[in-house]
Parts: C-alpha cells; sequence; structure tokens
C-alpha cells in the first residue's frame, strides 16, 4: 500500500507502537518519550553530546545501489559515530525522515527495520521526530543524543602524540567503487535480499573495458563497509585519547581537522597505514591505488585519535569491544523482520578485539608523509566535499 | 556565485566565522560548540528537552511565496515553538541543511540571516548541523535543545481543567490563502523585499472569477503569521499548566492530542476562540469561514493549555512576554543584514503582555462543541497530515 493511502498519522501511531518498548525499558533517563511536542531527559553524566547528520537520495545514496533495511541502519551508525568519536555514549535517537507519497508501505518499514537493527545494537532509544512527504528525493536526517564525562576534542594533540586508527581504512570507497562497476546481473545478485546468499561464488566488474571477476568473499566485506558501516566503540580509546575523529571524510582529511583544531602538524609513515587484504586486493583488480583509497576514501567510521606517548602501551594492551563482528548482514530484509540483527557467520561474540594501528605522530608545525623508501612529501588534506573541491 | 564555485568547507567556516560570537558567549553551558564531531554542553536544569522538524520545498514551503529570509526564521521559530511547549527554554540550534549546488550565494546568505535573526531573538546557540548538496528541492532540518525544570506533558489535563489558547487563531492559515490568491502583480509587490513598502495600500486578490481588494494593512499581519511566525513564550504559562501544546496542526487537532494524551474529552465554546478582526475581515473578503480558519487552519504556533480551576485568576493576571511584537518584518532582506532584527513599528517593548483566552474546558469523556446559539455538536480533530488524510 502507498503511503498516501495510510496517512501521517497512522503511521505515526504504528512507530511508536513498534519503538515504544525499547524506549520505555531501555534507558532509565526517559522522562518523555515519543509522541509529545518534543522528548524530555534526564542528563545521566555531566555532559550531554548531540549530533546531526542528513542523508540525501542522489548524494549520499543511490537506491539501484543500498537496500532500505541499509540505509536506515547506516543513518543511525553514522551519527552513534560521531558521538563515539567524542568520547560519548549515545543514548537517543531522533528522526526526520521525508518520502515521495507514492512509496510502498513495504519499502518504508524495511527503513525503520535498519533503523531499529542499529538503535537495538547501539543501545539508543527512538524519541522523536517527524515524516512528511516529499515530492522528488528521499531524505533522511538523525540528531543523536549521547551523555559522558570527559568528553575528547579535535584539539587536544600535542606535539609528540602517537596516532592511532582502528582496524583498516580504505574498504568502504573501495566496496563503493566495486558497485559502481557491478555488472547489471551482478549487482541484481548483490541487491537479491538473501536469496541467492550462498550460490553467490564472485561478481562481475566493468572495468574500462574489460569484464572482470571478484571473489564475494572478498567483495562482500568491503561493500558491507560501504552500505551498513557500524560505529566502533570508543569505550578502551577514549580514557587515553588526547584527541579524536571518525574518519568520514578521508584519513588525510580527517587528521588535518585534528592537526588545524589542535594547531600542530603531524608525521604519517604510510607503510603503516593499515590496509585490509581483501581491499588490497579488489583494489588490484580495478586498477586502483589502495593506499589513495585508505587515505582519501571516505566513510570507513574508523576512530583516528592521538594518545600521549606514555599512554601507548595502554592502549595496545586494552581490550577493545568491535561491535563490527555485530554489524547487519548485507542481506537483512523484510522478511527477516523478526531477526533484528543478521550476525555474520563467526563473529557474535562481544569480546572479540579490533586492532588499532600507530600510524605516526603529531609534531609542532610541519605536515609530512613519510613513504615506504623514506621520501617524505608534504600531508594534504583530501576527500570528498559538497559543492564542488578547490 | 553558485555554491559549487565556493565549496561546503568554506562554507562551513564561514559559518561559523558568523556564529561564533554567539555561540561563545551566549551561554555559558557551551563545553564544545560547532565544529567537532559533536557539540558538548553541560545541562543547566534537571531536565534536557530535545525537539526536530523538518521543512522540504514543494511541500512546507514554496519558493515563489517565501523569501529565505522569511524561511530560515520560521524553521528555527517552529522547533522553538515545540520547546516552549513543554514549558522548557530553547538553548541550543543544530541544522542540517540541503541545497541545489547552483544556488546562489546571496540566498544561502539570506536564509542564514533569517536563522540568525530567530537565533537572537531566541537566545539559542547555534551548535552545529551539516551542509550538503540536494538533487531537486531544498530541505531544511533543525533541532533544538532545551532545558528545564517541571516540564508540562500533553497528558496533564484533568477533567474541571480551564483550557486557555494565546493570542489568535486562523492568522496564519488565513494569511496562506491570501498568498494563494495574490495577483501576480501583488505577489510581486509582496515578495519585492521592502523596496516598495510604504507604498503598498492594497493588495490584490483572485477570488473565484472575481478580483478583490484587500487592504494592506489588514493582509500583512496575517501574511507575517504564515511566513515569519513567532513561537510564543510560555515562561508565565508553564508554572500553572496541566497540559500543553503549541497549536501546529489546528487547534481543534491539537485539542484533541490532549484528551487523548489525558484521556479526557472536551467541551469548547465556539464563540470565545479567538478570532482577529483582520482575520474576520479577510476571510470574509475570500468567502472563506474565519471559524473554520481559527479551528482547523495550522502553523498558528499559539499555546493550547489548561490550567486547574484554582490556579486560573493567576494565569489570566500573569504579564505575558509578546516577543510577536519582536519579531521579524515581512521585508528583512540582505541588503538589510546589517539590522539584524526588523521591529514592526510600535511594537518593540519587550513587555507588552499578550491576551489568552478561556475557549471551554477538560471533562471526563465527551468532546463537545458548543456554538453561539447554544448547540451541541461533536469535536472532532481536523487539519493537515501528510500522506492524504482518512
Amino acid at each position: 500500500m502507498q503511503l498516501r493511502k495510510i496517512g501521517e498519522l497512522k503511521l505515526l501511531e504504528e512507530i511508536r507502537a513498534r519503538f515504544s518498548s525499547a524506549s520505555e525499558t531501555g534507558n532509565s533517563g526517559i522522562i518523555i518519550g515519543i509522541g509529545d511536542d518534543a522528548a524530555v531527559v534526564a542528563p545521566r553524566k555531566e555532559r550531554v553530546l548531540i549530533t546531526t547528520d542528513m542523508m540525501n537520495e542522489g548524494v549520499h545514496f543511490d537506491l539501484g545501489f543500498t537496500s532500505p533495511v541499509q540505509l536506515g541502519f547506516k543513518l543511525v551508525s553514522v551519527n552513534v559515530s560521531d558521538i563515539m568519536a567524542m568520547g560519548g555514549r549515545p543514548e537517543y535517537l531522533f528522526l526526520n525522515i521525508a518520502v515521495k507519497d507514492d512509496t510502498d508501505e513495504g519499502f518504508f518499514w524495511d527503513l525503520y527495520e535498519g533503523i531499529s537493527s542499529a538503535a537495538d545494537l547501539y543501545k539508543v532509544s527512538l524519541l522523536g521526530g517527524d515524516l512528511s512527504s516529499a515530492v522528488h528525493d528521499m531524505v533522511l536526517s538523525a540528531t543523536v543524543v549521547g551523555s559522558g564525562g570527559r568528553v575528547v576534542a579535535r584539539s587536544g594533540a600535542a606535539a609528540g602524540d602517537k596516532i592511532y586508527v582502528t582496524s583498516t581504512v580504505g574498504d568502504s570507497a573501495c566496496g563503493l567503487e566495486i558497485l559502481k562497476r557491478l555488472t547489471p546481473e551482478s549487482r541484481a545478485a548483490v541487491m537479491s535480499k538473501g536469496k541467492e546468499r550462498g550460490e553467490q561464488e564472485s561478481l562481475s566488474l566493468t572495468v574500462g573495458s574489460s569484464l572482470v571477476t571478484l571473489d564475494w568473499r572478498i567483495a562482500e566485506p568491503l561493500i558491507r563497509r560501504h552500505l551498513v558501516p557500524v560505529a566502533r566503540d570508543s569505550g578502551g580509546i577514549a580514557p587515553y585519547a588526547t584527541s579524536m575523529i571518525d574518519v568520514s571524510d578521508g584519513l588525510f582529511m580527517d587528521l588535518c581537522r585534528i592537526c588545524d583544531a589542535s594547531n600542530t602538524g603531524a608525521r604519517i609513515f604510510l607503510e603503516n597505514v593499515p590496509v585490509s587484504e581483501e581491499m588490497r586486493h579488489a583494489a588490484g583488480v580495478m586498477g586502483l591505488d589502495p593506499l589513495d583509497l585508505a587515505t582519501s576514501g571516505g566513510e570507513d567510521y574508523e576512530l583516528l585519535f592521538t594518545v600521549n606517548g606514555r599512554d601507548a602501551s595502554s592502549v595496545m594492551g586494552n581490550e577493545l569491544t568491535d561491535k563490527g563482528q555485530r554489524g547487519l548482514s548485507l542481506f537483512t530484509d523484510g522478511a527477516k523482520r523478526s531477526r533484528r540483527i543478521g550476525t555474520v557467520p563467526g563473529g557474535s561474540d562481544p569480546s572479540l578485539s579490533f586492532k588499532i594501528t600507530c600510524i605516526g605522530e603529531i609534531t609542532a608545525k610541519d605536515r609530512t608523509i613519510v613513504d615506504r623508501a623514506g621520501r617524505e612529501s608534504v600531508l594534504r588534506s583530501g576527500g570528498y566535499q559538497h559543492f564542488g573541491s578547490p
């Protein structure tokens, strides 16, 4: 049924009913949840953190590449990641969603399915928002409110601090490059929402004028990193971090943001930048430079942070929780609505640790990249920005 | 210059520079303002209030009817109004704005001019947000975070409570009806951004197949209520209110929301519903029923609230601050950027009181409208909802 035949009030009622259990039992700080003019909460710590981010059809996402479940999940993840990047704990979620009124009800509930999977994963409660019609493009906007004690700003890095990044970078950008090059048949298979799962062995990509194949086990984690990214839990990092940011626009651009805010330089050892085997392989197949993807590709949502030298061993020795292993399967869809979180085989243990890698150190002023051969070049920001680039 | 030639980062830098003084001096609760992954504030009262609302081109606004300054002002007002309707104090503002990348820079800064006028008026600090490109329609989304002690929910009304509304209702809907009927020449005059101000004596409207005229002094306050609504300050009301809501979707629909949440009925005396002389006159000229506009027209942003009988005299005797008199002139534009708030002639005294009117009382169950002649009918919600109506 099309949304225009259901009506806004009925939809809001249904959303409220679906989310109310989580909203009312999950967090004791909730005084007034969904359904009044504003939500009211009792702050649980000394600091309240607020972030908001928007995703627009045709700009941030292409419905030919992504399913509504994936989209809903990603919307929450990117906002939660911003709270995590301050060392905060995400608590409450607010949504503004505009969709065309001929949108099918199934699409809408799939979107909510993704949102709700992410809300469960990060333990955030949906407390309000707005639902309206759009003339052309779908627009998704979310606000996440969190709490924290000591928060970690971008501005706290000091010369001599070590620079770290979690897991690997460039995977998401590589996943997007794969999606863009898929043949129509392979794209249909990726978009098939699980029907062919297991039968899938390789994908066909058009690279220049050639057709190449990419093993599904290589492509899948990269595509997943792009379509359903998982925000890293900064709980084990924040106590030691002097500055922190999540890598959303590219490693170098986000590192430059730390340097700008802290009024410092940085020295990065290029060969230390962590790159996954899958990314290196897939980039090779597509004729792309893996280091370029790793340093300027966006949307990894890894944590980039600095630590005073004396705390370096504490960070490295710390057991870090990897929610990435408990993220959403690429193939969660409406048909699996009852099974909210698709676990990736073998990865349901919440105590799995994720790797952190030291990639360089903060300097007083100069921004330098050192390559494998010891040659130095100037570190510049790079990556995607809206409204063209300079 | 088009936004695509300026670039997102440069725009964000400029916004940050323009807003930073307000952000850093206005509110002492700000720990980290614009420019990090998330904003961080120290809660100033026991309760934190959060609301979010979206305005979409072609759905919530028509750029043929409204200027970017007006649009920016309204975006903030409608969100502030939600915080006021809970008895809270608005403090922080977050924006998500998506505009086409061929948008002219002047349009963009006019939009910010309106936002900034409203931020000044309500004393809210812009602490973050997101700026991105849109393929087709402009989308504006705002989140306002406020603080409060005792908050006023929709659910606190009890049988016997008196029902009040601030100022007059239906003006905004009437203003919209005027805008829709303007001849191209009159519309051009209204959109002229002040050049012809003062010369304007009457507007021409097409009503059915006739051309009628409407005195500018009658039309202007109605159009202003629609284009640049001002959120009422609930400070003098909240201590006495048992329930409260802002009238955004129509008096009866919003009253029914109070009744639904409080599990009560209501008895409304139709002749008590406050209607402005301007609205009554303009509705007559257009052949519309003023009571219909007053009871089901949306976007008045008046406060609708209930008070226990014993407190009625306290509320009525209370001096209420009328920020409405200090709102934005219809003709604030980029050329007047230095003069941020256009004051309406004769209305700059912040201590002016606004009227509140008792329109009925809460009952145990029955929802009844009593007309001038004493005839009773059933009170039903009515008003605009997205995705069609039932």
